[in-house]
């Protein structure tokens, strides 16, 4: 990777963003249907959700506003798009079913939401950004899966809309390395920081 | 990647959308300082562009809305976003520099939409999605620089907005090939359908 | 308000939109709570409420997509944003109270979209504005409570996405005639056609 | 319109939002052809922007990020939507045109954001919600036009976004003065604080 990182340092990409103002959590779809690979799981999934259980509660004990999102349609399937045209096992995440849930050691507490949603990103069409902006969060934490799917259009679009994200690099996990690892060159170098929690945290004031 | 996706297909990624209702043709970010390789360009981004001008000249002989993408900054860089913190050069593309300036190859006739946009998405905060849907779009070809960037993201929300995206596959490029497969991979199992320029014209009516 | 009418036509505003393409329809926030005049309701709300049962029966009738919209805020008051700032009593509508649900007459089938909004616009971060690309929606009928506030909302937003508004003028309501007529005059003006139900039927072939 | 304030009262609108967080200012379509009875003026517009070059001086001694708005459609009219089915005349608010010029009281500086539009509120498909994030402002101070247009779009939507809207009384004006007052109450009720500007800054820290 060493020529390719070259070739972006070049012309100008990979600059780094660094933690300012206040911190927010996103997690990304850490749902039982993911964490299961025979459904949408696999690879290293599992391991990110363990890490991802000490991000949360670092966030908790630091009360940053914190988000989960989970991925939902309706029962009567109403709400299938295009990503479902794409994936239509996708249609089976309706609102009850254990699949859909967040995975118990991430569950949230009350005065984090959770935001439902039927698109990769976070913030389509979702009320996150709004919540974010009223909780002045400037610097937003990125754990979740999948890392080349939802994480990852969750965090162009966090830098879009003015946002500083920080990829928890062992938060994220997805049901293959090769996917996994693009994505993470892919946004070290042009949307987002992307470091392993103990070094973010280390860098934070206590 | 044939065990890649065959992980895909178990979990019910991979289906084909097809092409259906009225077609759009959106070229992203072909600009001149993106067919540069001492600015933003290398890789195969020179041979997508000259397919792209067969794409370009097929879909003004059918009449279809086309849409033209360009980075653009403010002079006096009033509007520097997070975007430009990760890559800072992008600053320098400002309006009236030549790199900013679509290549002459691909340049926009009367009657069709160019959108300058500050974030990777061609979506993002510009009037695309509302001028897509006032033509009645519902299947948007989609051609342009890079591929991994502006193109992925604009897929990405493309889809999520409800139009189905073709990837024409020749007729889109980066500046290395790693990430360039590695996101007409992703694009293919989950986002849109990734197909060369002559096999989507092939099944289109005359 | 002729003399009025004079300033609008003579600096070109009050064109006809007409009905084109594929109809849908909008009822926004026809909730018990809105239906009564001891929470938010009031004024000539009811009585839109009895004509919007016929507008939604012939919807129903003709197979055009149909959405409801309701304001649902978590139990936890988690969302709790700026509207709720102005308008406390807001938080009170929790998913599961009666204030909250739609009112009988108007009891959403399956197939039909319900969206949850924290904000006067049904566009506003919710999932209706792909819901409707999706279907080819392109003239958009708005029933609703209230015309000063979440029907006009949604009125200038349905608008600005490039779906043609037609407000039925005996299908929206609110707690005050004075901000009624006002609304109605700035929509019909500016944003939309304002016609009785019966008259919009009579045009379309049966 | 006291009793029908009464009746607002006791459904819980009307609560004071205050002034909190790093102040921000927006003025909205200001541009000649607004200034102008002949084309999109007339009513108390000229006054208003006679008291805005005051808001706008003290936002510059402040150092607040400011932002402009103007309304222009494309030379071709290749962005041509429906606001423009609704009022033709506005497509003649092309890029060089004086008519869509910002008046000259109000001229922009470096460094304030000028935003182009296509649609009432300042915030659709625009880059302003992005650029308000990145400078955290929290309270939108907001003059301009129409104030039954505009203004009030503009301000429903910073709401629903999550800043605290203050609409500075004196400085936003609207061709005839019932829809102006209409939607000062409508506002004030239910969207932002209506203060008059030397109230607002005397409130303030000098």
């Amino acid at each position: 990777m060493s020529l390719d990182v070259e070739v972006y340092r070049r012309q100008g990409f990979g600059a780094r963003l660094g933690v300012s103002g206040a911190l927010g959590l996103l997690i990304v779809d850490f749902v039982n249907g993911f964490a299961d690979p025979a459904r949408f799981g696999g690879g290293n999934i599992v391991a990110a959700i363990e890490r991802s259980a000490a991000a949360l509660s670092e966030a908790r004990r630091r009360h940053w506003p914190i988000v989960h999102t989970r991925i939902v349609f309706a029962d009567d399937g109403c709400d299938a798009n295009v990503f479902c045209a794409k994936a239509p096992t996708l249609l089976g995440l309706t609102e009850s079913i254990p699949a859909s849930a967040i995975v118990p050691e991430l569950s949230p507490l009350p005065g984090e939401l959770v935001v439902r949603k039927t698109a990769p990103s976070a913030f389509f069409e979702t009320g996150l950004r709004s919540w974010l902006t009223q909780r002045k969060v400037q610097t937003l934490l990125v754990a979740g899966a999948t890392t080349s799917g939802c994480v990852r259009a969750s965090v162009v679009d966090a830098m879009s809309c003015g946002f500083r994200p920080v990829v928890l690099r062992d938060c994220v996990g997805d049901r293959l390395l090769a996917p996994h690892e693009a994505s993470l060159f892919d946004m070290d170098q042009k949307y987002a920081d992307v470091r392993p929690l103990d070094e973010v945290l280390k860098d934070l004031p206590g």
